[in-house]
């Protein structure tokens, strides 16, 4: 009778995941959690016409530095129905500093954005076989969109479990959410530790080109304060002067 | 003091719904219903990557003889998951008879779909004000996809009114389902008597040309049975011979 073989812990077999990546620092963050948490990790992205379509190229560097088994892009076309700054001919609102932002849920709030976004992991884990899902909602430093409540991840769970044949079948998806109760100053020391580098990614819902960030929206002004907080230094190149000298 | 001016019915302001329009049987139905009730209907067509795409043209038509406000085609790319005959190279399972359709989920199953289909319905409802969402599905003569059972639609409702800034200040989205308790017979007559041309619609998933449908896929053959059964001429074209002698 022959001894078991020695299995190396790199050929255990991993639980496989799809995970919502933007190409911004919140889901790479997700990204890296789920990679060290020993997930086999299929990063998805969404092409839904957004101002800021380069992130998708930050997102494809990001899930290689990061090791995502693969990166996949699909297309919805949520321009068709605009309403939002992201997605139609309107400005983005800009603002000097953060304690703007906030009261009414801003123009940059894409409809139902989330909710499609989640819908398609659904579907693509299905395909795959997997049950578990990452994205990087975030209900602390954010912009105070619905879709990224604890009440939205907890609802969407539960159609997603009548939704598929998975679920049907009596298995159960998870939505994982790892920084959803995080401060964004948290959420980056938490992915230093685990080494991402954030010169990848990109937050600016209005680049003023590549990888050159506006400095004023409200996505760039929540993650200029969450390096100050996180005391890591901001690798972001901004088009403006840096926050201290907008005050 | 000038008396108020006499109101047309046709003048009074309509109530606004987004109506999921296949271009088939089902939703050509429900779409004539919320327009005899009164409703403002928004058509929304889903390009999915469909093998059986010449729907979204039935739709179009459907749409304008039955008196759609608009018709709307959005695209999203559900082929780059695959996982069903309808978005892979999956052959479409073919019967002779009603009764051999049943038992487990079938690779017509799109992962998902309902679930992507009704997210974006409620991103195109947010954009337009509405708060009431239709669509055809049907728990009685259909193949057992899990995103047609009430259940589903319930959860749905609830993630869509915790999704939406509608939802969370305070409105109430509706996910209204007027044909999930009828049978496929029921809802030909109801359409019958409202007026549909069925011969507008085509069901079929593996059409042998436009507007010839297989007449041995599921989907032909509850749509040829139903016909039957409501005692109403079906106007399909079949490219083989009548299901009486198939059996």
């Amino acid at each position: 009778m022959s001894a078991l073989p020695n299995v190396n812990e790199h050929d255990k077999p991993k639980v496989e995941a799809v995970v919502l990546l933007s190409g911004g620092l919140d889901s790479a963050t997700v990204l890296a959690i789920a990679k060290r948490d020993g997930y086999a990790c299929h990063a998805l992205s969404i092409d839904y016409g957004q101002r800021h379509r380069f992130e998708l190229d930050c997102a494809a560097r990001v899930s290689k530095a990061i090791g995502g088994v693969d990166h996949k892009v699909v297309r919805v076309d949520l321009r068709a129905f605009g309403g939002s700054a992201l997605t139609a001919d309107i400005d983005v609102p800009m603002h000097d500093r953060v304690d703007e932002i906030g009261g009414a849920i801003p123009i940059t709030y894409v409809p139902a954005r989330n909710l499609v976004f989640l819908s398609l992991a659904v579907a693509y884990a299905e395909t795959l076989g997997a049950m578990d899902i990452f994205i990087g909602v975030n209900a602390v430093d954010y912009s105070g969109y619905p879709d990224c409540r604890p009440a939205f991840v907890q609802a969407f769970e539960a159609v997603a479990n009548v939704a598929t044949k998975a679920g049907a079948e009596g298995q159960r998806v998870r939505i994982n959410t790892p920084i959803i109760a995080l401060s964004k100053a948290e959420i980056i020391r938490t992915g230093s530790s685990l080494g991402v580098d954030y010169g990848l990614t990109t937050s600016c819902y209005n680049p003023a080109g590549d990888m050159i960030a506006c400095g004023h929206c409200d996505s760039c002004l929540l993650r200029r304060q969450g390096f100050e907080q996180a005391g890591v230094v901001d690798p972001t190149r901004y088009a403006v002067t840096p926050i201290g000298d907008c005050r």
